[in-house]
């Protein structure tokens, strides 16, 4: 990669403009979101050997903390060119704060339903802080997802969930970022699936520059769910869906249909991997390569080293880690704690015998 | 700014490498850290008036959460070059997160010393995750200083706390992005001050480009510190030193001669900032900008509001914002939940009444 100084990215939407659904009437509402590092892996590498190239893309360095910034420029941006003075979502995690921040920033009010009893404040302290309005009604998430998409079409209220039409041509961009940077598409693009947006985004942005021959080929799509909440693995709706990768903890993806027709065109896989596959890929990746990601991430580099076997010789594979490891310090904090020695005492011998070196 | 694609930032090491003290033997551990945002925060602006423009130096957004890691990747890549087979540190804090980070990609160990009876485990749940080793001492955070120190002067360990020179050459980038990126060098620079090592960097990167005419003057250099963690504004040590902002929790700062020399060389100021103002000051931030920064990192804003009056007509001042608020779930956890609505009918009327829109 050639030297280069800081050159102050605009944001996603200034910087792929042509291919996104704005105009010049379009208000752009930006915390400078995309760029973000596709960083080498040698070490996932050479788990795989074949002289197989690996990265990841660390959306997780979005300016939220992860890959629902590139969507929620756009449906921000988009619902204040509409005029909307407020947007909903249902949403726990990721979106909320996604949500929240854009609106905020664009003097848009923010409101988030959540399911009434739910109790892990960490990860709606986010939002709130943004200014969210956060309402827990009683009923669970189901119902708070058709009353975000039944208000939205009664009320001058924007829906800025998954069914968001902006959101997935936000997303996309990030593919068009791989393929600037490598000089082509992978040959394998893996990546967590949950609601399903973010694979059928990229694959639209494969498919964007594929067409106006800035990319070769197109990649190997290759969708990773977990194993307690894989419907499109199984082919099935999972009713109770159980991982400790909250971000893809989804039974019923919103947009399975996309996903599906997206498999078939790129001619990849859906597989599932395990919770224990999940963190020991996200303990290798921060004690491997430093990179600290969010669990679901995780999903995208085990499924990965689940199939090398498969990986073609001298193949280039992309993974997506969609997350900030930071979003979720409570599983980092549960992990094995064997480094961590208390009551030593002052002095150097003593700590030099610890930490295995000699004078 | 103009349109452009994604490129692929290689890291700070190789972006200014002219101006590091790095050669081709080298070996460069990185994880593409700087090339960080300047987001232009204007509701800040309008706090202030007179034309005045405002942009944050967002450094959370770098890979470990804060601006440690534009030194970590010089310190661990000199630390390697050296043939150094470890580093060791002092730190509850960002520092140990991005030296175990950047240690473990560059396959050297790190070892981080703190005080016994630390128990603030979510801030060391990061540098445990990248794979430190942690080792908690019978003594206060001082020994702990002391005891790296002299570890480092008689086994095979490198340094990597403050005193580690390579550090500020790594942080002193972060004012060739806000140069590179403004075309110039803006006419403050506001910045919080703990140990006093970025805004010594930060004076290095601007001397440096002044000296080449890629900037035509220099910032007023404007140091905020926090009011019970103040030396550099009362002139002496402070031996109890408190407050909410951790990451400037310094009573007794390394680099005060050279923040001394700073001061005098930038016609600049230190000032205090109550943690109020700092608390005001963040919560400003999240909620009209979208930008959630560490409490640590918001003095620099809530410091710059102090003293708007004094603010040059059409200025341009940059605030930095060392770390990121996901550091800190805690702090925002505690602000106001005024905004959570619990135990609402799961019906359209009842949740439209509270957040205020009609039909």
């Amino acid at each position: 990669m050639p030297t280069q100084r800081a050159n102050g990215w605009p944001g996603l939407i200034e910087a792929y403009r042509a291919y996104l659904p704005v105009s010049d009437q379009t208000p752009v509402v930006t915390l400078h979101e995309g760029n973000t590092p596709l960083i080498s892996v040698p070490a996932i590498a050479s788990e795989i050997g074949k002289n197989v190239k690996v990265f990841v893309k660390y959306d997780g360095l979005n300016p939220t903390g992860s890959f629902k910034d590139r969507g929620m420029t756009m449906a921000i941006s988009k619902a204040k060119e509409a005029g909307s003075a407020a947007v909903i979502c249902a949403s726990t995690g990721n979106t909320s704060a996604a949500a929240a921040a854009y609106a905020q920033r664009g003097g848009l009010k923010p409101v988030v339903l959540i399911p009434d009893g739910y109790v892990a404040m960490g990860k709606l302290a986010q939002a709130l802080l943004y200014g969210a309005k956060v309402v827990a009604i009683q009923g669970n998430f189901d119902q708070a997802l058709e009353i975000v998409r039944a208000m939205s079409e009664t009320y001058p209220i924007t829906l800025v969930n998954s069914l968001n039409p902006y959101r997935l041509e936000g997303q996309k961009t990030a593919a068009f970022e791989v393929v600037d940077v490598l000089g082509d598409a992978p040959d394998w693009l893996c990546i967590p699936v949950g609601n399903a947006g973010n694979i059928t985004a990229y694959w639209r942005g494969f498919k964007a520059y594929f067409q106006e021959n800035r990319a070769s080929h197109l990649p190997k799509m290759m969708g990773f769910q977990a194993a307690g909440a894989a419907p499109l693995v199984l082919g099935t709706r999972v009713y109770e869906p159980e991982t400790l990768a909250t971000a893809i903890r989804i039974g019923n993806p919103a947009n399975e249909a996309l996903a599906l027709q997206v498999r078939e065109e790129s001619q990849g896989e859906f597989n599932a991997v395990t919770d224990a596959e999940i963190l020991a890929a996200y303990r290798m990746l921060a004690a491997q390569e430093g990179i600290f990601c969010e669990p679901a991430s995780a999903a995208s580099v085990a499924g990965l080293l689940k199939v090398k076997d498969r990986v073609p010789a001298n193949a280039t594979v992309v993974c997506v880690l969609t997350g900030n490891g930071l979003k979720d310090p409570g599983t980092a904090m549960e992990q094995d704690g064997q480094s961590f020695h208390q009551g030593v005492p002052a002095q150097m011998d003593a700590i030099a015998e610890i930490i295995g070196i000699g004078s």
